[in-house]
């Protein structure tokens, strides 16, 4: 195992009805004047944005208001965000919504404070301060509500970067698993998938002797394949919402992912597909992990093998490991199919004729230099060869 | 799952001479004058008391020392703390040891700021102030490294009390594996067993619909079970003493233990054996454990069913459900019998002429009205029982 230092701080309240305490969580950690920032209509048709708004009136909090977040969200909208703030004195933010609305609002923080471009803090420049960033979590997908990262996409380009800082990580997280219940399924399974994608990020690792580690993400793991089927055939099934999103913190806060390298090149390969055509980031995941783990399952073939017995419940085969391994990624496939999510380029909006594109963008912009590295180095011909392994047979 | 909070806010630095860091993190966590509270001559003889004390000059912080810290630690040396903290005017205290040490600690921290006998924070009194604490662990067990608990034991009538406050989470925790390859193996052995049964006090619920934290608890569980037997068998075993080290942090911050009602009855067995004969708390867990799962498997068999086949490699007895879950607990015995540990009441130093005052201070002393509860509720008779099951056969 190797060194590691692990800081989750986050004051998580879980449970039924606990959006109402929104105004008491951010009164304990220091705000007067919040930005509620959120997305589209379903926080305010769900009546969502206002019980949160008279929890902070009930604590004596004033708030001003920023809607609008997208899916993959924008620089444009942040930009608006710190003007905002400055305006106004904001001291905390509130995000209400997924990972998106979380993601954003951690820009605006750690933009509200910076003196220049927020963008410099997506290209290399390290984050020295933020304000404090409280979160509504409204869907299990993204893990931003444990984690310190975050992701923004620039318009100019569609350039999609992430950033990460302690000081970025949520001062309270709210985790209502009833909130989620009113998801369309097709959101419900991309958000598994991103939870499943962060755990076999971490899972591909080549640091030895990482059994607990290991043992919690094969967990994780286990959980997601019980629960996600149920929340798909029977949304309103509070107890399984519940562990999904438990599940989909404790994914991303790292407890499970210390000590060990991790891959993250399905992220990085998707994140051309949604960059480039504005899909569901976990039905991206969906499209890329079986195709690239196919293509590097010779790097370790008993990893592959110990995730699909574990996990999957193949037999191993003795004689045949990779058999095995391959087997796995079968499982992890028609597991993603059955819950309603995309195998091939063509269903996320992609085509043959945009791959050179996708190989450019993800081997040359950011910050690469004609490879991507994880748990192997892929340089343009196999990023090249695994894009086209997606296409529709 | 019922509705919870979960916060666990210490700074863990994981990893081979990350003990050398003690200064610099006593500074940013606000340190600047430090009681040293420890053990007794091992983690003088080794030296890390020293580099630990090196570590704090070269950070220019200043210290006092108080060693003598003994396993199940006394109330008598917690006053003595306080009253060197106040003489000194400490604003940190810096544990170098393990559970006993780091509960010592926490002791002195909220003792020093209380206006009154610190032993009434051990007896309903709620903790409203504390100094800061960071530790230096050095035996994977207790995981008070990352816990908001405490137990102390009163000298006057050896009355063993828990108390806790998010408080007394550690600031930062220091957890080298290396420091705990020195110790003997009856020690690590009785650390593993603690381990173990702070995941067994949390397996043992009455609430459903828990797969998040089962599949948690029986991760860490299979960590203990493949891990332990290798650094027993090879105390200098790096890597294993890491996966112990990290499983007995997670086992007790409560990460697997949220949304459910827990047990803690062997708990409470136990402490009676260690507040009357002093044995080491781990080996009076490992005698209580099996006895008292064998006397409440029927309040649950499935339960104990399925830890036996998940986690203890059991076929299921699907004819005979209770074959299958007695057999988990056989193999639960017969591994802790195989790290050294004692199986029966007689090897921790009690005999049958003590059950009467045992089951009388486990069921009148520590708030008890007659009965124990937790996964279910034991009575005196019951608890007779259960002791006398402990006896030689």
């Amino acid at each position: 195992m190797d060194n590691f230092t692990f800081y989750s701080p986050t004051y998580f309240v879980f449970g039924k009805d606990t959006e109402s305490q929104a105004g008491e969580l951010v009164k304990k950690f220091g705000g007067s004047k919040v930005l509620i920032h959120y997305g589209g209509g379903s926080v305010v048709r769900s009546g969502l944005l206002d019980r949160v708004k008279s929890s902070l009136s009930a604590s004596g909090i004033s708030f001003v208001e920023l809607g609008g977040v997208k899916p993959n969200p924008r620089s444009g909208l942040v930009y608006e965000g710190i003007d905002l703030c400055r305006k106004e004195n904001v001291d905390f933010i509130l995000a209400v919504g997924g990972g998106s609305t979380i993601d954003s609002s951690k820009a605006i923080a750690a933009g509200t404070l910076y003196d220049g471009d927020f963008w410099d803090l997506y290209s290399g420049t390290p984050i020295t301060a933020a304000l404090p960033v409280g979160t509504v979590l409204t869907i299990a997908a993204a893990g931003s509500e444990g984690s310190p990262n975050t992701v923004i996409t620039k318009e100019e380009g569609m350039i999609k970067r992430g950033s990460g800082s302690d000081l970025l990580r949520p001062k309270f997280s709210i985790l209502n698993p009833a909130l989620t219940q009113t998801l369309p399924p097709y959101q419900t399974a991309a958000g598994a998938t991103d939870i499943m994608a962060h755990l076999y990020e971490r899972y591909l690792t080549n640091t030895k002797e990482v059994e607990v580690t290991d043992r919690l993400i094969e967990a994780l793991l286990l959980t997601m394949k019980k629960e996600t089927p149920r929340v798909i055939a029977d949304p309103d099934n509070y107890d399984a919402r519940a562990n999904i999103m438990w599940a989909g913190m404790m994914a991303h806060n790292n407890s499970c992912g210390v000590g060990r390298s991790q891959d993250w090149t399905s992220h990085g390969i998707e994140h051309e597909l949604s960059a480039l055509y504005d899909c569901a980031h976990g039905a991206g995941l969906a499209v890329t992990m079986p195709a690239n783990f196919r293509y590097v399952v010779d790097h370790d073939v008993m990893r592959f093998a110990q995730v699909a017995v574990r996990v999957w419940g193949c037999q191993m085969d003795f004689t045949d490991p990779k058999k095995t391994a391959l087997e796995g990624i079968d499982k992890l496939q028609e597991f993603l199919i059955s819950i309603g999510m995309p195998s091939t380029l063509e269903e996320v909006g992609g085509s043959k004729e945009d791959i050179p594109k996708l190989v450019q963008m993800l081997t040359h912009v950011n910050g690469n230099n004609g490879t991507i590295s994880g748990f192997t180095t892929l340089d343009e011909e196999d990023c090249t060869a695994i894009y086209e392994s997606m296409l529709r047979k």
